[in-house]
């Protein structure tokens, strides 16, 4: 498999498949890992670096949920490129900003990212369309069994697996639910939701993790606590918050529909026809206004659109998946106006 | 005829023909005339009023200009009625506002019309499509000649024709003229070509007249002093402020066709592709994006659509055009959703 493969393809985590798939979007579940008697990457002399990289390759090039990976090194990619493995959620930004001696392995279908020399020597992910943090961690945990295998993990009884900073320590996971809730947010509930929330000891983030605003109505929920927990445990108290939201979401929609249906018809087909005509329109106005698309596709009010179409727009219409498709370097300006014409080229080919 | 007969046709306002009818929307020429020895109607007892009335509709209707008119009283109008007259642009705001003892005389291709017992006796007042104050004056000239043989006006020689107010008096004319200058708002240049107008003794409004604010980047300059001047000199006047404005907004149209395109095309299609897709929608916002859509036609950015159809809409999507086409009284909730489908309705039968 090359890199720009996965050009042609729909990310995981914007299938739009897999339970409860109108409101949440993926699961994903991360762990944290590092190799026993070698310095996390922070305090790692290059060439300790480069050696870590080189044994994580290695170990994991002979596994078999690894056969039709792609092994790439961060120095062999330019900006554009690792910008476009954030867009589709398969590195972390702050990953992307260094490039020395870190390395990415991912399978084709995007399922399975990990990170090599982040802030631990390895960052496992398993990605899933929808509600399904159990088929994730079904996936991870086989992997993480193999590669504790070939890899002597830095454990230790009382404190489960060490990392490099203490608040990932115990079982080195995290899991995180992204969820699509603009009937939350339309109908004001969404702040007095998210501080619940966060009172739980749960984070909530963007589009894109760490520092990102939420936008497009896209919230990314995540717990805080990784020790002193078994995953079981971890994984249910998530599934529990999340259902919750859900649940919210799912009334606040019905009762748009039922009182207040012309208003939200008027504000999704406002959107749609927005998109259908603009010729200039930046990354941001794009999500806000699919995100109204998707939610008239979820509540049946738009009927005549794939949902896989604006799905996919979401991915594509992103800064570097319009350089990488336009195989150039593009400016601001030169995006939102390439991002307006595929926009439209998609939409009236529908 | 018969008033709701216009429901089916064009305002002469908004027809879009005409000189220069991609900047001028229309010339309008109104002249002020009272009947000798009888009180200015706010003056006038209610008896005196309704003599005067009486009087003016006896002298029009023996008219060859008025044998298609229709002779209203407007105490036999409704609200909406009254409404729907100010929205074609055949009567004044603060008139409708009364009803005893006043009238109005319409021609059927509403080109002429004939206030009796606003602020004077008479307000007639004619309306041409586009840069037209020539032929204005032409239909005014004659129909005040006429009119003058049957009614005696009350007429100074050194003042020239009296009036209430002593601001229109003298030639008693008010010359304005509609105009439509997207370009020179979207420059930001329309508020230093207002000013130097306001300091040649032009008054500026909006769509609707006295008190109204300028919306749908629409404008209507008229003549201040009507006073000392002879009629052709007022004209003349008016006509040399008009083409410097009509010049400059075609400078700025032409500058934004050349280097601006992308963002006008931008602006005029997101107008476009809400109008065409809202469910809710004010009478203002109409009227703001069905400019962007007119500009759009004026400048060749839009083909497929006819310019009729969209001149229509600025005139039948206000509040007492669809409260007639309803057949009923809309509160305007009911008017903003009524609005939008009609919108839909007309632009997607293109």
């Amino acid at each position: 498999m090359m890199l720009n493969d996965l050009l042609n393809r729909t990310s995981e985590w914007l299938k739009g498949e897999g339970p409860l798939s109108d409101i949440v979007i993926s699961s994903r579940l991360r762990l944290a890992r590092n190799i026993e008697k070698l310095p996390f990457p922070h305090w790692a002399s290059k060439e300790k670096e480069e050696e870590i990289l080189n044994i994580i390759l290695d170990a994991t090039k002979i596994l078999d949920q690894f056969k039709d990976a792609l092994f790439l090194k961060l120095d062999e990619l330019d900006s554009v490129d690792k910008q476009f493995l954030v867009e589709r959620h398969l590195m972390s930004h702050e990953f992307a900003l260094r490039s020395s001696h870190k390395g990415l392995v991912l399978t084709s279908d995007e399922v399975v990212s990990l990170m090599i020399n982040e802030e631990d020597h390895i960052r496992l992910q398993v990605m899933q369309s929808g509600f399904n943090l159990d088929g994730a961690w079904k996936i991870i945990d086989e992997i993480d069994t193999v590669l504790s295998k070939k890899l002597n993990f830095a454990y230790m009884p009382d404190l489960g697996f060490l990392t490099a900073c203490p608040t990932n320590a115990g079982t080195g996971m995290r899991g995180s639910v992204m969820l699509h809730l603009p009937a939350l947010v339309m109908t004001k509930q969404i702040n007095r939701i998210l501080a619940a929330v966060a009172k739980l000891s749960f984070n909530v983030r963007g589009l894109y993790g760490e520092g990102t605003q939420a936008s497009g109505n896209f919230f990314q929920i995540s717990n805080q606590v990784s020790l002193g927990h078994a995953e079981d445990d971890i994984i249910e108290n998530i599934k529990s918050v999340i259902r919750q939201i859900a649940d919210q979401e799912a009334a606040a929609r019905a009762n748009l529909m039922g009182s207040h249906q012309q208003m939200l018809n008027d504000r999704i087909f406002r959107a749609f026809g927005i998109l259908e005509n603009a010729r200039i329109i930046s990354s941001n106005e794009t999500i806000e206004l699919l995100s109204m698309v998707r939610l008239g596709l979820d509540v049946g009010l738009i009927k005549d659109i794939d949902k896989k179409l604006v799905n996919d727009l979401f991915i594509f219409t992103q800064p570097a998946h319009l350089q990488k498709m336009s195989s150039k370097k593009l400016t601001p300006t030169e995006r939102d106006a390439i991002r307006a014409s595929l926009i439209r080229k998609k939409l009236l080919n529908k």
